[in-house]
């Protein structure tokens, strides 16, 4: 069989996969300095010289200037690749990104970020090992297995890894939504390598997102700050109206009480009610995760539901009041409250912000107070689900039960990932989200790791994957 | 009589006393810069070697040290000056200081602010005019006009003037208690040079202050900052509860919410109620003081008694929280609420912090949350309210009779002037704080200044209150 020729060629030859993600760790490819800005674009060209000498074709394209520590530069390339272009195959494009996060060793690291170091239970600790080079550059190995092995991939392969991930992906949605008919018009489904299973020993295919719509609501009164011993019981406290109008949003068990908010939440199905039944989760999980206990819910599956796919309210400050230690007795003149609300499917965001803005009008109304409100959608971003019934995802799956024998889990992500929404939108593909790496990798954190046994089973995943692809049902 | 020759003379020379104070202002005696520290001093020994020149003898009494700028610095001395011991005399204690605000002509002052600059209305514009050279060294002058017409004091004077009034006082306090039963043994009554009138027309005897409370309210959660995609609607956020508690403690229009708080609060008496009638202050005054209209009273009298003789909560903001411009999707681990009660007769600050906690205890409660509280009275200082039918004020209220022509306005502070309490805990003597400059003074903003007329008066007013305490039936 194909796949036990592949599977055996990359066990044997995983050594040098470690030491291939060795050399990109080795490049401190960190997007949201501007030192380290030459460090990214030396990773895009590293990525451009191996995808050439693999005989892809490659674009570099360069998404403009970008304003970074008080000086305009160059954004880094995002490398857009072809490999195969048969009329008769399928054709996967797959996302990742070459740049990282920031990292000094006097942050706490156990070793030198750049230099990657494995461990006695195969830890293999660096920056961005498994977050994002790991993933991106085992789309090269697949390419280059074939190559070794003298077969032909099942599909055509068009790449897209960009170098400000990190970094708020400047530039990237442009492209995307200008190459939809042009450098993407074949693209069958899109396979995003940037995401992690929910726990440690099983895989995942991730199907949805939460949106987040941001708000700011703003309540004025007096010209300027005043002192409360002067002025205090006189006038009307723009952050007395602020606690109140804030109170009203959520409940301290989580409950929005913004009217109608709820009627568009879609309601959990039978067939999604079974998928978390089989999760790799449980409550210790979110109890480390959190650092505490202070769980709104007990249940493993209430958690989940609570993180993916029902809304959640959170408040997170204040801007003009005070906020220092110690003590100031200032009446704030004006102050900002900072809340979101993460949506799902099938709410809206211009109707969830027409349904906010209505309820604190009326809220504040309520108040009889002489100071001004105004609240605004700062910006909002679409909640995303997927049918993993549909082919895409039936390859995904059959491709971790003959690498992993095991049916992956479902999982939706709490957050945002906006490439997967601009993908989706701008090509009408199907898209997933295909994990390399686990829960406990620390992606953004000190000691960021990849196990070397997710690097290699992910490998032979990815190529599964293909040839799924290019023989399901679609 | 007496008091015409002492009028007419400051009248013939209040060229002289205008000089004189350039003088003092031209010292840039700010006491938070470590770089003026040695300005300070020099103003010190000004008041050292003036009093000495009048026959006064003087104790320059140095408190010790303190932090600056990183690094250790003396504090200013205390200035304590004794002006005739006759046993048959009252004794009067005059208190002010000879430090100021810090200033520069960039901030915005229209003249240079260490250069006493008189306009055609007669207003002085200078840092430390009206706060409070001016005021200070009227005393000396009292004491020279008396010694150039061959005079007696009618009193013997007591006199504290400190250097670090605009940097919390320190090293005061610790010297009153101790100098109580010493220096201070023989004081009959307090008069505190150190205040405004209400507006700008009419001279005001000032016998209250309210106290205040601080409070922090901390709720504790996750033991880490969450990101609100992962975790939103998950666990429960200290912010939610905290603005679930921010908003019992007080309603938009400024009623306190906890229990009881308003049990000890003395009534408004008849003789009370009469003196607000008579004051010297409209709507327009907080108006423009505010620079806005969101006042939650409509009518004086209401307003000044709730800035004065009534208690009132202020929140003024939230530690551990979101602060800055922008967007970010924390959700917070830790937060602390700030607020502060101003409190009044006959609320003890002992009482009032165990009803604030057992309430929040409780009210927290009720949100059936898995977060921890605390709270905790950070600093309390009482209030204070003097009987203005006793001599001390019956002797000021004759001397603006004589100097004005009008009868005073009785005002209380909505603010705590923490000297005051102290002399009249220490000394346990009438204390009472008999104000120089005018309401639109701007004593710590820019283009700060004294009327002529306010100082010209305001010696000959000065010189009136020791002899109506000399003759008052006490």
């Amino acid at each position: 069989m194909v796949s036990d020729s592949v599977n055996n060629y990359i066990d044997e030859h995983q050594n040098y996969f470690v030491q291939r993600l060795a050399e990109t760790v080795a490049i401190p490819s960190v997007s949201s300095s501007a030192a380290h800005r030459p460090d990214v674009v030396r990773m895009g060209f590293w990525l451009e010289k191996e995808l050439k000498g693999l005989g892809a074709s490659v674009e570099l394209r360069y998404p403009g200037k970008q304003q970074l520590e008080g000086r305009e530069i160059d954004l880094p390339p995002i490398v857009l690749a072809t490999y195969g272009t048969d009329p008769n195959k399928k054709t996967v494009l797959v996302y990742g990104h070459y740049d990282v996060q920031p990292a000094l060793k006097e942050d706490g690291w156990a070793t030198d970020p750049f230099t990657l170091v494995e461990d006695d239970k195969g830890r293999m600790f660096g920056r961005g090992s498994t977050d994002d080079k790991g993933p991106v550059i085992s789309w090269l190995w697949v390419i280059q297995i074939h190559q070794k092995l003298g077969l032909d991939l099942p599909v055509n392969l068009k790449m897209c890894f960009e170098g400000m991930e990190e970094s708020g992906s400047e530039g990237l949605d442009e492209l995307i939504y200008k190459e939809a008919a042009l450098y993407f018009k074949d693209v069958d489904c899109v396979c995003i390598s940037d995401n992690y299973w929910l726990g440690t020993t099983k895989p995942c295919i991730t199907y949805g997102l939460r949106g987040v719509s941001y708000f700011m609501l703003t309540v004025s009164g007096p010209g300027k700050d005043l002192h409360s011993g002067v002025f205090g019981g006189t006038v009307h406290e723009p952050m007395t109206d602020l606690v109140h109008l804030m109170q009203k949003l959520v409940t301290p068990d989580g409950k929005i009480l913004v009217p109608g908010i709820m009627d568009d939440v879609a309601p959990v199905t039978s067939e999604e009610d079974a998928i978390y039944k089989a999760l790799d989760f449980s409550m210790n999980d979110i109890y480390n995760a959190i650092d505490a206990k202070n769980t709104i819910h007990d249940t493993e599956k209430n958690v989940l539901m609570s993180r993916w796919r029902f809304p959640s309210l959170s408040l997170h400050g204040i801007e003009g009041a005070f906020y220092s230690p110690g003590a100031k007795t200032v009446i704030p003149a004006k102050v900002i409250g900072k809340f979101s609300i993460r949506s799902v499917p099938n709410q809206e965001p211009a109707k969830l912000t027409k349904q906010v803005v209505d309820y604190i009008m009326s809220e504040f109304a309520k108040l009889g107070s002489k100071n001004t409100v105004h609240v605004e959608c700062e910006h909002a971003g679409k909640s995303w689900v997927a049918d993993i019934n549909s082919w895409n995802y039936v390859a995904a799956t059959k491709a971790v039960q003959k690498v992993f024998n095991v049916t992956p889990d479902y999982t939706r992500e709490g957050g945002s990932i906006p490439v997967t929404l601009s993908f989706q939108e701008a090509l009408k593909k199907s898209v997933l989200l295909l994990p390399m790496g686990r829960s406990d990798d620390g992606a953004h954190s000190i000691n960021e790791k990849l196990d070397r046994s997710n690097y290699i089973q992910g490998i032979k995943l990815l190529s599964a994957y293909l040839y799924e692809v290019s023989t399901v049902q679609s």
